[in-house]
């Protein structure tokens, strides 16, 4: 293969009409002001930020992303190391604080070998250390002298941290700890920066006093020599090998062979061994940890919608520029030329529930996070009090002011489990909205797609803490019956229910927005009670119940998505609309309106057992107004996945370009992948497999 | 990283109890033949096959899969080359017969670059060429001289032949056509084994005669020279590049710039140009031809069942090795250790209905290949017949004996798109049911899932298909209506659900089986006639009625896969009792139910707007019957999957081995992975990346 194509292929053009033409007429026809929405969603300041940062990135040759999609694992880990080093670099040189540090990392296209350095080491060190230990673990891990990791998970368990087998034996003839592995199930294992970068970890392990069991505790270990990078002696490290995604990542695992660490490494901000006395001693309570588990998990809702707003971005502009067949009535009527894909409902129907999907994800992100916010001020005000007390680490003890805390902790959770899992499996129905082109990497979503995915896995398995929504939610039911209840959200539509019960409801989903947001709530309640009868009336086992509880904490973080949603439309009417102009607040209504008759539908026998919506507006629902709605929301369709503002280099997307140019960019791109430096010998009987190779 | 690892690594054991002990402990507390229930799912002469093939190709290193995983695209390509290389020695060596050829190659794991030549490219030539063209095309093809591709889908258009943009213009001077590719749509595109190793392509054309176009042809095309391997004049041509799967694949383009081919390079079995006067000729009728395409998919149907149990059979092992958390009413009464997450309901709930699944789909499909080969002796019989006649080319309006064909071909279409998307989904949830190792590629579920994933798409979109059946079933229904409808089981549950309409069902889908069929029949007819009505008496425009179509489709094909898993277990009753004894011919009947309800659960909106179960049957089953069959069948998962029969080889899953001893496996795959050759510098302020590399 030649290095450039013979001037008969330079000379082609795609067929007529040009995908920049059509793109261009999408975005007259719209009448959304996609900048003005763009800084209603990201504020000015980020996306100036974003725009800069992208264009020192792709000044650096070792950010191009081309090579990356053919590489192998070997190749990978190296590149990813080079680019985490370039990215240290830029930040030195632009003196970059750690909100635009991190904000480039995402920019880079891929997680790197120093992402658990950046994230849980640091964040571990600093949460849990005391004073010493900031002197002796976090300046040098801050000065990237010491390069962490934040080793938990093992072989044998995962979602289940009590039961983890490492252990760390007090020895108070020298004041120090035994870290070791007793099975080969105690091996850690996924840890992030551990398989060939980390020189030092953060190792949780059982801590035992005296043969007493203490429960799993952090310990701050070096595992490699800092000269020669080898590890050290007792110590079995290595990467896990490869993965569905996130293969630029070194995974690694760990094994202890009785590894003795001094006093100072047990990270003693929340609890301490004393060297004298053997004893051991809780300081403070871990409010905070919980505190911090909410916020990663709000900040994960926060990122679902963008996430799945990449995909939303490729596919809608994609289904703009390609053609396939005509539509059986316009042929009919005799109008010619192929049909925009997305002229079809059935394209619609896939990808604008998912387009409203994006903006409803991001508005319960945003509030979540302000709730967290508000809530961390009353807690710090609360945290002297809280020092005193030595109650219990579940969040329903927690001293007053922690209630807003509860509930926050609780309803983060579902809203993990369902935003990951709308984005991740909206992500598909993207990639295969695409049709066939979808299918290569070069469409984009793919690598994003297997990166984003274990998201539905770590910071709590999505189905596991359906679990934990649930039994707050019983608690709170529980609560609300004897009149008890906390002041929240939660408890008050729990109470609206069980003062309406008898009465009914009749909410007018077709004609009233308020009345979508109160049929949400009426059917969380609804299965709130009915799960609370199956439990302590009928005595059901948990076992027997999960799927319920499934059902249940799907139905309440639906229901506030679309409260959230609500909220961010209606309720500051007046301000989204000063902000993005009347036109474009009016689509965004429209969003809502799609979203939350789409989910719905997608759930209509729960709304109608529970009575909230009768048969007959569900059945007009389906058949009429979910559609009048894809007709209102088309033409602004291109307008509105703009307004999420990704530049074509995070795209990575021969399909998603902002310019519509999509089939000379998938042509470039193809002619000059790797593969075609081979000139292969396809002869059965000729053991040569290769006869030459060229450069491209 | 030293080659072995050391002593105090070596004697590691996982924690007890040990896999290979809980899942013989599950064999013996099941109550199912898995040995008997192979042979009726396989035949004994397959198993055979398999196991003797296995060992072939086990033996071979080439097959090795361990390094596949963590290589790049170059190596990918050369390995599958040097793979197919050996597969055809092997075949060679032991003469083997075609089939037993391509269950070979399935058996080696991953579709290798002559995968297009030897099913497409011979395919074609053998049923679309004439006795001339398979002397001087087809043989040196089977010789393996000449290596082919099949190039029908381009850059610009998949699923719409009919928009090809090719053109192969007829010259009646000198007797040739011109091959031409006017624009950078017309790419070639995607076509397997084109991208580095075919030398010869089947290339699918508009043909042009005298400036009148008569539609897509195929022409036979060499592009790549027989010794150089270099493409000739005026053929660009190469591979696409990486894809989310089917990396071993070199998935080609092709571009043609006048390229002159004789007049027997037309393949001429249906249709040719006369060289002396230029008049175009059909020659007999292209039925074959559609039933070549219900063939294909109905293949498909029958695999979807094969492809979602390796990924079942590795979820379910696990799951029965795996432990995490003590039930929580288990933990209260006392029960010490950790449960098994195959106790669990809400695993039980995602992988023992996709249990049921592949048993469903594989008895679909072997009833589709047995009314297929049924349907092709009536059909041969009425060729000469057909011949004759120079109808046009849709079933519709065959000759009769076609009807039977019709009907297959409406309903391998909705049956493809539903088990595929039934396999592919079903995949997905497996590996996310494995909880985090199911990320890991030595789960052996991503990259078969990846490898898979086309399916959805190729012969046939799945939504595109549904069009199809859909057309057909409104075709019926109105035959139906006006009495003169076709003698087949689709106008038998339209005429049913007609005469009963008014009187409506009763259907006791708790109590008797062969009420839960008459279900989903009358649910299925309901759809059809709802749909008749929008579109003949509301006029509504076929786009509008697209998403409709896609539920109709999809009842209706959920009621044969139904109705064929019904008659294999019931109507069968006694020769299957006879076959695998009545204890597991009672569980394949537990099985049908679970797969029944639990499809029933998931559109019950829909079942009870037809009327044709109560609310309150549905609400039963999903709170009382689906939970009851999950437990009986639950002790028998472990077996159930067994029997599917798949080696150690052909899953490549450190998780799902026979054997149950996973965590071994997962730990010395990882840490043999080449990128534990490297030796980083972690070091951000320098430069050096790879401080040293050594030998695994």
């Amino acid at each position: 293969m030649p290095s450039a194509p013979p001037s008969w292929v330079q000379a082609l053009k795609p067929s007529d009409p040009q995908g920049p033409d059509l793109l261009a007429a999408e975005r007259n026809g719209s009448k959304v002001d996609s900048n003005k929405l763009a800084v209603l969603l990201h504020t000015q300041a980020n996306l100036d930020r974003a725009a800069e940062l992208t264009k020192l990135i792709e000044a650096e040759p070792v950010f191009n992303k081309d090579e990356l999609l053919s590489m192998g694992r070997v190749d990978r880990i190296q590149r990813s190391l080079a680019r985490g080093k370039a990215l240290k670099r830029l930040s030195k040189k632009y003196n970059w604080n750690e909100e635009t540090y991190h904000a480039a990392v995402k920019i880079s296209g891929e997680p790197n070998v120093y992402g658990l350095h950046d994230g849980m080491f640091l964040k571990t060190l600093r949460e849990q250390g005391n004073a010493e230990q900031h002197k002796l673990f976090l300046e040098p891990a801050e000065a990237s002298r010491y390069i962490g990791c934040y080793a938990q998970t093992e072989l044998g368990h995962g979602s289940n941290v009590r039961g983890l087998e490492t252990t760390a034996t007090w020895n108070p003839e020298d004041k120090t700890f035994i870290l070791h592995s007793p099975k080969l199930t105690a091996s850690k294992w996924w840890i992030g920066s551990l398989g060939r970068t980390a020189n030092h970890a953060v190792v949780m392990a059982q801590l035992y006093i005296k043969g007493k069991n203490y429960g799993p505790h952090p310990f701050v270990l070096q595992i490699r020599d800092l000269d020669t990078h080898e590890p050290l002696p007792n110590i079995y490290v290595g990467d896990i090998g490869p993965k569905f995604g996130y293969n630029s990542m070194d995974n690694g695992f760990l094994l202890l062979n009785q590894v003795k660490i001094p006093h100072i490494n047990m990270l003693g901000r929340f609890s301490t061994v004393d060297p004298q006395t053997s004893e051991y001693r809780r300081i403070g309570a871990p409010t905070l940890v919980y505190g911090t588990l909410t916020y990663i998990r709000s900040m994960i809702v926060l990122e679902s919608g963008a996430s799945l707003a990449r995909g939303v971005t490729i596919a809608v502009r994609y289904a703009a520029v390609r053609r396939q067949f005509q539509d059986r009535d316009a042929e009919a009527a005799g109008v010619p030329g192929e049909t925009p894909v997305l002229n079809y409902k059935m394209v619609q129907v896939r990808l604008l529930p998912l387009l409203a999907a994006t903006y409803a994800l991001h508005f319960t992100g945003r509030n979540m996070i302000e709730l967290y916010n508000r809530n961390q001020e009353v807690m710090k005000k609360n945290l002297a009090a809280q020092a005193a007390s030595k109650g219990s680490p579940g969040p329903e003890e927690l001293q007053p002011g922690a209630e807003l805390l509860a509930d926050l902790h609780a309803t983060s959770c579902g809203l993990k489990a369902l935003s990951s899992t709308i984005a991740i499996d909206g992500l598909e129905m993207c990639r295969r909205a695409c049709g066939g082109h979808g299918y290569s990497s070069y469409s984009g979503i793919g690598t994003w797609y297997s990166d984003y995915l274990p998201t539905v896995t770590w910071e709590g398995d999505n189905y596991m803490l359906t679990q934990q929504v649930s039994r707050y939610l019983l608690k709170t039911a529980r609560a609300v019956q004897k009149g008890n209840a906390p002041n929240n959200d939660t408890s008050k539509i729990l109470s609206h229910y069980l003062n309406r019960q008898t009465t009914g409801a009749a909410y007018d989903v077709l004609n009233s927005d308020q009345d979508i947001v109160a049929a949400f709530a009426w059917r969380a309640a609804f299965l709130t009670f009915e799960s609370l009868r199956l439990r302590d009336v009928q005595k059901q086992s948990w076992n027997s119940l999960l799927v319920q509880f499934w059902h249940l904490s799907t139905a309440h973080s639906q229901y506030l998505v679309i409260k959230s949603f609500y909220d961010a439309v209606f309720e500051n009417r007046a301000r989204v609309a000063a902000e993005v102009g009347e036109p474009t607040a009016d689509i965004l209504r429209d969003l809502f309106r799609l979203y939350a008759l789409h989910t719905m539908e997608l759930h209509s026998a729960e709304f109608f057992t529970a009575g909230a919506v009768s048969v007959n507006q569900l059945t007009l629902a389906r058949t009429t107004a979910i559609s009048a709605l894809l007709d209102r929301i088309r033409p602004n369709a291109v307008s509105l996945v703009d307004a999420w503002s990704f530049s074509d280099f995070q795209l990575d997307s021969s399909l998603g370009g902002y310019d519509g140019n999509v089939y000379e960019k998938l042509f470039n791109r193809a002619r000059q992948n790797p593969v075609n430096t081979l000139t292969l010998d396809p002869n059965p009987d000729s053991t040569v497999l290769v006869k030459r190779t060229s450069k491209l």
